[in-house]
């Protein structure tokens, strides 16, 4: 690695639904997030608020291997509950603390450009699917050093006037992805557990370190399914595709995660 | 007005609701924006979408003289529909014409701090007040040097965590007045009319100039009352403010306003 890349560290920082639906554990999430030093970019899930919208407004939520079906009317809840109310709140909440934060879709900058997922088996809908040309690293880092720090909800655009619906996990990784060519890059994702659990109902069974050859094991015992399974496939994408570091934490341990490794669980590469 | 600040002119343009509510205006409208020459400005307003999504919802829309009373659940209906569904739209669509747009609330990049507007008479709600020390025009700079298009919608923020709604057409005035002081610029206001009309209903009647000592005549003949009374006060505060040029005029003539006077109306200074 050379000297000037390793002198500019970025974190990349994931939260998902859990924290966001607590204002109070919302609110300590981002005091440490500001906390972090040097580049950081936080990428943030929804929550219940757009599944309650959605019901309010009569539009059903339609899920499919844990992953949303967006039809045109759930693209407008979408783009209004984690483009405008969350996003903007989280930004208001950041620059409190004096983190000059800057809330984002890929649409803006064109940071983060999709295609839409091709009709096979199942019709998604307006999701956007990322590549390894997705994401506009350089514009990033050109936002950054102008002294911004990104807030990326999880909406892309296809280019083309299209707004999309993409995984905030998967937009997480494919940032930290593209911008370890620039960055020395840690990601971490956070959430409502204290990292990788052997026993989901006992957090105290984390597992602190999983490589590739543990991980197919813990697939293999179904000691890993369900949501966690897209969640640590983007966080293997990640390690192997030159992040320095992927860590997954709970949200409110975010100040430790880095520097302690009593806490979450840690990503390596094959030895 | 010396030579470096000459060279860099800077558009601010505003367009309102009626504009957002047609999409083929529209779409034309952010062709033409696209086509302006050096930094630009967008700032939009609401629209019937706001006001469908409350109906809808069931949250009454209250109004004062022209200005929305912002309660708790009308802020969350405007951020999101102005900060997201609204403002990431305009925001896809400069992109697909090659315009590299970021949308923005006034939290973003803490661009437009206001004041919640005290409770006198009428109780406003979370409506933030701009003041001459609101836009950081420093920072609005450096993210068009960076590359960047602003394209803000009429939420700030009190840079305590609150959001707030301010109406757009200060918040364009504002902009121009304090970006004056770094760039020669104009502020274009463009409506669904062909400027100020003498007549409302006969679209030929234009005023092609004003002055201060006219804009008092017109409005003491209630030529000019309403809606534009507010409009035309935010026009003359930026024409009196270093502001080089201001124009009203109709959004689907944009890309002549400036240069043709045969099209809106001009503000001027007296002699």
């Amino acid at each position: 690695m050379d000297k000037s890349k390793k002198e500019n560290a970025l974190h990349i920082i994931k939260i998902g639904g859990n924290v966001i639906d607590n204002s109070e554990n919302l609110h300590k999430f981002l005091k440490d997030f500001t906390a972090l030093d040097g580049f950081k970019i936080l990428v943030h899930g929804g929550g219940k608020v757009a599944t309650q919208l959605s019901e309010t407004l009569g539009i059903e939520a339609k899920m499919v291997d844990g992953r949303r079906i967006t039809d045109i009317e759930t693209l407008r809840i979408v783009t209004m509950v984690y483009g405008g109310l969350i996003n903007k709140n989280i930004v208001a909440q950041l620059q409190k603390f004096g983190n000059n934060a800057i809330g984002l879709t890929g649409a803006d900058g064109n940071f983060i450009r999709t295609k839409k997922r091709p009709v096979k088996t199942i019709d998604y809908g307006f999701v956007g699917d990322i590549d390894d040309k997705s994401v506009d690293a350089e514009g990033i880092k050109r936002l950054m050093e102008a002294g911004f720090t990104p807030v990326f909800c999880a909406v892309t655009h296809d280019g083309d006037g299209q707004l999309l619906n993409t995984n905030a996990d998967t937009i997480a990784s494919a940032l930290a992805v593209s911008l370890a060519k620039l960055f020395d890059t840690t990601l971490i994702y956070c959430f409502e557990k204290q990292g990788v659990l052997k026993d989901i109902n006992d957090e105290t069974s984390l597992i602190k370190e999983i490589d590739p050859v543990y991980y197919e094991e813990l697939k293999q015992q179904k000691i890993i399914h369900s949501g966690m399974l897209p969640k640590l496939d983007n966080a293997f994408t990640a390690i192997n595709c030159g992040v320095s570091s992927v860590i997954i934490g709970h949200a409110d341990k975010l100040g430790k995660l880095k520097h302690n490794s009593s806490f979450g669980t840690r990503l390596s590469k094959n030895a």
